[in-house]
């Protein structure tokens, strides 16, 4: 409510860019309410690096690797800043603060003048001197022994996050470094993440946030893994710590500097304006969903799931991705928890199984394959479908933490139709939150509301079937941007626009409570099918039968045996042509 | 070898007739070398009766009924015998012997001179007088209250069929009329197979074939139920066997009577030629593919597959459909089993899981999808697509015989493709032939051959994997229309030209053996993956879980909800819409 007789005081702006696996996206926001007035989307010119280190005649990257190039995120700033001020109308000296959020663990080796090594002539070609983004995972030998190392020493900080280590994390990929390219581990001053980098550049200081350092550096408690720790994991890791890594915290919201003449220059933006600390675009999300007080569990709904959520106690609970002091909240712990595939098995689904009938409807009826399968699906009682999957086709990520588990359905009949297996894929996803959701409640650690962001807001079925079988209201954050809004909230605080994240969050997030509230009857018919669902998860999570790992070992010894049959064959054709079964 | 010296005597033939479920087949075959010279089909005018009493006003057919109309079969006389004749080119009157083969247990009442009730005025609009398909499910409860009391009574004859009499079968089905139309069921003085109906419509005598006798009339050891049994099951039906059902047995092979002027006329046969006694579709496709010996097991594979195979020893099999006297070949136990899903799984996943770039490679290519698949399936190795399914879509017949079973499939990634399924599904059925033969082995009675007969011995990858998996050799029946090839081979023994099925069999069956050998490297590397789907086996099938049952419960409840739903919605439809999930 504007109170008439006060004048108005100039309105001023913010900016967010919110760094993704594919493009950044900046947007600009008024400080006073949160209005997003313009945004834009530079796409980064090289992606993902998956194939050769991108210079002239660069050598081939082994499997699982992916890099990217840190030059394609000084260009967002250079173009998606301006184009999103231009876009919002605004006069850019109106501007009092920029914050980023970013992709995690996404991190590179720099010079201490934060340089990445890459952009040195002398380390360019070498594929260690990129910058290693999340999805890099190359690094699983070196997460596998530091999480042996750590179960075997009890290591007070490995249940911080969940009992595992994950390879995209900053220890495990600079293992990597140092024992593939110990000369590009000797010339890195800084293992610096492209959350802090970034910022490092837009301000020309460099501080570590207190969330990635937690999340994804093992910093607990004020400590990182001790020198005994590294030193057993390999002699010369054990002054990474302190030569490498280690920098002053800086805590979410607060201001790491000021604009510096040289990035004013790429953004159009004031010089000396307030430069945010680093954020993760996951953990940003919440306070652009009005999620900061304790209780409030966002989830980030995309291809995966992303659960963050403050909290006033410090609990151990089984599986989470990690809690971390001030990791999403200052004062506050923030816990982290994830479900490894949730959209993207719906899109395999519609990608390998739609059958042609219903692929021509959705195309004449002007519908994506998901739209008419929902369509199809919600019409349906609660188990009249008769079907029941487990949701682990990339693995489990949570209250399992198993990447060697797979997706599996149970109730078929020649009467199931695309539309069942859809729609069971959907509540599959939905049983799983609920499996984390009761985790956190078993140890201690209470979920008072339920919060969804991302793409998958969008499927009214998806959303119903969540607060069904949640039993809790669902609320929906109120933007489509919402990990750039929560930055510009952090650069708001940083500019001292509001007194802390909080109070920021509370006039300039947006969040529809109780969009979807669950329906009684058809809660409690999900209820005997979550039960079903429980069993099967412990069953085939927690060593009742050990049938997915052994499909996966047979599925390696298969490939493997296969390639070398494969080149039997360039030789001895015509032992194999008898039986049908050749190539 | 043809002996010039010898003046050939003149060629004589046998017709056999194959009855099916839409249609029958009549085959002109030649007696001395089994040569199939002409043949003719003719479709049921009246198909399968699911809807209503097929008479004008007739009334509604609850759910699970099948009927047909005994002049449809009569008509397959009257037009597919002569047109075989006519198409083989041969003299009618060098023809010397018929004989047909039936689906069972199709079963229908008749009055004392084999009228069927359905074609006499007073009874012709009353739904419990005409012909009972096999595929009459609605008999449902009499055959579970048969099962009970005969298991609770310890009878003798229950092991010889599993442990389970089907509500398919003569007993459930006549208690069903007794029970829901008692006068239809008074004025039935007969009831009679329809196998052998159809020989008593030729040769004008009621012979009962020892096949059906033993295996859908529970007829053993000379012995039928008792008195005393039936009475406790229905006091009505204590006399059941006395009244209607006992008849002189007929041994396969033999004569039941001679062709009278009636049939001769609708046949175009010579009167007075021999008519062999009835016999069952797939029993008499043994000989049709010369497996008459013990341990030649007979797999007839299509939407099914039923399994038959002689032995000189008799043994109690877990889940065997019967074992009966007799009941393939004359001297021999003949023993059935079967899957009750096969070729109508992967019809089941090409028409509802087929993706459409799929659908048009295969019209631009003009194959069929299943050639589509089998094509990209064949090129991987053992265990490559990482997946295992239970090929449990219509429940599970042999060995575990439950039909509250369903479907279930581990294993999918992100990476799974629709040639992975397809081929898991393939394999599935393989493994569970494999566990019947091994069910067959571990009870004495062996297995030395296995035979394969039916539609699906064209897809050659689908035999590889069957012989990889059983790693036995698999034997090929030569002809595509076995079961009349069969039959023609039982007209020409009951026509004198040979003096038992055995020796016809060697002169007129036709078998390619060895056609597909196992491979060992594949066979090695099914081992493991036959040794998962046997824990999967038992763990969904042997109580470990019974989550497959529990689906289907919640999915009848749920249907029977939402029908509930669906007429309150149409009073008050303001509650449902809220949610997004309304239909």
């Amino acid at each position: 409510m504007t109170e008439a007789v006060t004048p108005q005081p100039a309105e001023q702006y913010v900016v967010g860019v919110d760094y993704g696996t594919l493009s950044g996206r900046a947007v600009v926001v008024r400080v006073s309410d949160g209005a997003e007035l313009g945004a834009a989307v530079h796409e980064y010119a090289h992606a993902v690096v998956t194939d050769r280190v991108p210079v002239d005649g660069g050598a081939p990257l082994p499997p699982e690797w992916a890099l990217q190039v840190p030059d394609d995120y000084r260009d967002v700033l250079r173009h998606a800043v301006p184009e999103a001020v231009a876009a919002a109308g605004v006069d850019p000296t109106d501007v009092v603060g920029i914050a980023t959020d970013f992709t995690a663990c996404t991190v590179l080796p720099t010079a201490a003048d934060g340089t990445p090594l890459c952009e040195l002539p002398e380390w360019t070609d070498r594929p260690h001197a990129w910058v290693k983004l999340w999805r890099h995972h190359a690094a699983q030998a070196q997460a596998d022994r530091i999480n042996a190392l750590a179960a075997e020493r009890g290591e007070a900080w490995l249940p911080r996050y969940g009992g595992l280590i994950s390879s995209e994390w900053e220890f495990a990929k600079a293992l990597q470094v140092l024992e593939e390219d110990p000369e590009v581990y000797a010339a890195t001053d800084r293992w610096v993440e492209a959350a802090d980098w970034i910022v490092w550049q837009l301000c020309g200081s460099y501080v570590r946030n207190a969330c990635t350092a937690g999340y994804k550096g093992i910093r607990q408690d004020g400590a990182y893994p001790t020198h005994d720790f590294l030193a057993a994991l390999n002699p010369d890791f054990a002054s990474f710590v302190d030569d490498k890594l280690d920098q002053p915290i800086g805590e979410l919201g607060s201001a790491a500097g000021t604009l510096t003449a040289r990035a004013a220059e790429w953004t159009g933006l004031p010089e000396g304006i307030a430069v945010a600390v680093g954020n993760v675009d996951a953990h940003v999300t919440a306070p652009a969903a009005q999620a900061t007080a304790p209780g409030q569990m966002v989830a980030i709904m995309g291809t995966s799931t992303c659960h963050v959520m403050s909290s006033d106690v410090l609990r151990d609970v089984p599986g989470m991705c990690g809690v971390v002091e001030g990791g999403i909240i200052e004062g506050l712990y923030g816990y982290e928890a994830g479900q490894s595939g949730v959209g993207d098995i719906f899109g395999w689904f519609t990608r390998t199984a739609l059958p042609a009938d219903y692929a021509a409807e959705a195309q004449r009826r002007d519908m994506s394959a998901h739209e008419l399968l929902t369509e199809k699906a919600a019409a349906q009682a609660v188990g009249e479908h008769g079907l029941l999957a487990l949701d682990w086709h990339s693995g489990n990520r949570s209250v399992l933490v198993d990447h060697e588990l797979s997706g599996m359905i149970v109730g078929q009949t020649l009467a199931t139709r695309a539309e069942d297996t859809y729609r069971a894929l959907l509540e599959a996803t939905a049983f799983g939150t609920r499996v984390i959701l009761e985790a956190f409640r078993d140890s201690g650690v209470p979920v008072t509301e339920l919060v969804i962001a991302g793409g998958l807001v969008k499927n009214p079925l998806l959303m119903q079937v969540y607060a069904d079988v949640t039993r809790m209201p669902l609320s929906v954050i109120g933007s489509s941007q919402g990990p750039a809004l929560g930055s510009a909230i952090h650069a708001a605080v940083a500019a001292g626009a509001y007194p802390d994240v909080a109070s920021a969050a509370a006039r300039m997030g947006r969040v529809e409570r109780a969009a979807f509230v669950p329906d009684e009857a058809r809660a409690t018919a999900y209820d005997p099918l979550f039960e079903e669902y429980v069993r099967l998860h412990d069953h085939f999570g927690r060593g009742g039968s050990d049938v997915m790992k052994r499909l996966k070992a047979l599925r390696r010894n298969a490939i493997a045996g296969n390639r070398q049959l494969a080149s039997a064959q360039s030789t001895t054709s015509q032992e194999v042509s008898a039986g049908g079964e050749a190539a």
